[in-house]
């Protein structure tokens, strides 16, 4: 396990030292856990893991009431507490010195006021961007992170097993919701890896909906899409049932959206643009005539967030390789009348095929019937 | 309810013209619930309230997939849906056109990046920060927001007392934390409104500590520190309990935070400075001797946000005025032994005094005895 944060943290150094800056601060929180294995929200506090080029040293900042955790879990042991009365850019200069005149920030994290902060206390720096690089390194898995994702994986699909046997007509989505989130702490989830959708009938037309007090009923389409983290990682699938029988029109568009996932799935393989996989999987529902009713990308990477790189939407042209771990999540959308979503996750294995994570069934399953 | 949103747009917009901005980009998901009454949270997809102040015109731009839920939720009903292979910042320049000099942004949440993209759609641009007079506009609260919080108040309460009926010694934290989670939904949340906090024994003593496999045991400790989501607004409560009976050293540890809560509370009033309230609670643990373990702030602002203005600590300056709520958290935490915090909830009301709105006892309640 330290070898791991040991082997990223060499991989970002050497990057770092080729950009020539003199310091980077890295702040997404997500992105502390990936190097040090320090898993926290600091909310609006000062979290940061710092390095410093020119004396090589690494430090991690924390808010002084996380320090305990901190010691414990982070692999970097130069530890420092911020305590919330201190201004934490001024605690940062007082560790680092003067001296610095070129920072690697990541630009989609670092907010104009903490640019400001970090302006005030280290005049006249200029920045370069490193987050595209973390990302990237990120999106490249080892099996072992694989292994993370597949357990996550492996949580939600028993959570929903479980779960659907729980439907009962006429329940409420979110008496349902509260059901499937009780299965996931069971299960030994640390939590969901997002806000659970639970949809039914028209509502399931709402690919971001919230489960509220409308109830399930016969004839409806039932939309679940929910995942867990389990030990920092995220799961993140979907499934589509019927309450009751289903329609030929229900029927149609359900077979459509299988068919779409299918290909998506099928078409993952390294050397060809990401983009290829959103075609392969829209193509389908294109030519079935529904294409109007398919307006986002087909899937996102899926690890240590439940969104990150690569997104897999068509105009993407960055080539698919080993380790890339996604969804593939088309759905057919009918404003006023429901829709269906299924979504797999898939992982690039060592030798270049897609590997599907997932393994509930994606037959359509009729419940209470 | 559509009146709330007009006057709260108005004085922005009042607050813009003085500013003299040409636009302003609102882009928090918070505040953009708060003047639209649409809630959501577009990840890493683009969402935003504009306001161009030359043309009189407000506009909102959502991710294409939450268009149908904008149209039904949002008072500002110009929306524009941004598909996933746009460059949402074109989409921006496009709609707006040329001709922008002065843009307010709050600089706490507008990315390096975002910046850069702005910098490339909108030549030379200047900024404002408007951020901190968001926060304050959302500081103050009606008294129709104080019962929207009232009401998560109520919900949370009514959980931590059916929860507690569950705790059985042995049971791990996870268990409970499925439990408390359940019942939340069941009493009507949309969720927790922060990872809850459940901790036995030594980890008591984690101000942010993590519930998991550890068994909770005779003579610990148990704290929960929990809060709910109802209508878009939070509740954020923490009672400490005993399984079995206490020690004395619990028992005087115990009366000493329940003595600082009291003493915070009771200092809350208008016209005296945030930080005094700090002072007041932190005073009765630095008294009682065990000031080196409470190394945090007291309190923190609650409503659409679960952390937001005033943060209470002891370099606050600002005067407290009526329509602040916060909360009032001391705790007393060591090392290896445990920890307790009990939190309440207050609000400066019309009349300038703090009303208290949690109304669970405080009296140190022992669990299985």
């Amino acid at each position: 396990m330290q070898e791991q944060y040991q082997s990223r943290l060499n991989t970002l150094v050497n990057y770092l030292e080729n950009l020539h800056v003199d310091l980077a601060i890295i702040k997404d929180p997500k992105n502390v856990f990936y190097y040090t294995g320090f898993n926290s929200n600091p909310h609006e506090r000062f979290m940061a893991l710092v390095i410093d080029l020119k004396k090589q040293s690494q430090y991690l900042f924390v808010p002084s009431l996380d320090l305990e955790i901190a010691e414990g879990d982070s692999y970097v042991k130069r530890i420092i507490p911020v305590s919330d009365e201190l201004n934490p850019y001024k605690v940062l200069r007082d560790t680092i010195g003067e001296g610095v005149k070129t920072i690697g920030l990541e630009t989609k994290v670092i907010s104009l006021f903490q640019q400001e902060q970090l302006d005030y206390f280290f005049q006249d720096f200029s920045y370069e961007n490193i987050g595209d690089f973390i990302s990237g390194q990120r999106m490249r898995k080892s099996q072992e992170e694989c292994k993370k994702v597949q357990h996550a994986i492996h949580v939600i699909e028993k959570v929903m097993e479980e779960g659907i046997k729980k439907v009962k007509e006429g329940m409420t989505e979110q008496e349902l919701t509260a059901e499937l989130e009780f299965l996931m702490r069971k299960f030994g989830a640390e939590g969901p890896s997002f806000s659970s959708i639970v949809l039914s009938g028209a509502k399931a037309a709402l690919p971001h909906g919230r489960p509220d007090s409308k109830t399930i009923n016969n004839g409806d389409f039932l939309l679940i899409d929910m995942g867990v983290i389990v030990d920092g990682y995220c799961s993140d699938i979907t499934r589509t049932f019927v309450i009751g029988e289903e329609t030929s029109k229900q029927r149609e568009i359900y077979d459509i959206v299988r068919k779409a996932t299918e290909e998506g799935v099928n078409a993952c393989k390294t050397g060809i643009p990401v983009g290829q996989i959103d075609i392969a999987a829209r193509n389908v529902i294109k030519e079935a005539g529904y294409g109007q009713y398919f307006n986002n990308r087909v899937g996102h990477g899926l690890g240590i967030d439940v969104h990150e790189e690569p997104s897999v939407h068509e105009n993407n042209d960055l080539i698919v390789e080993s380790g890339l771990l996604f969804t593939i999540e088309p759905g057919i959308y009918i404003p006023g009348y429901g829709g269906v979503r299924i979504e797999e996750n898939v992982y690039i294995d060592e030798d270049g095929n897609g590997k599907l994570l997932t393994s509930f069934p994606t037959e359509l399953i009729r419940i209470g019937n």
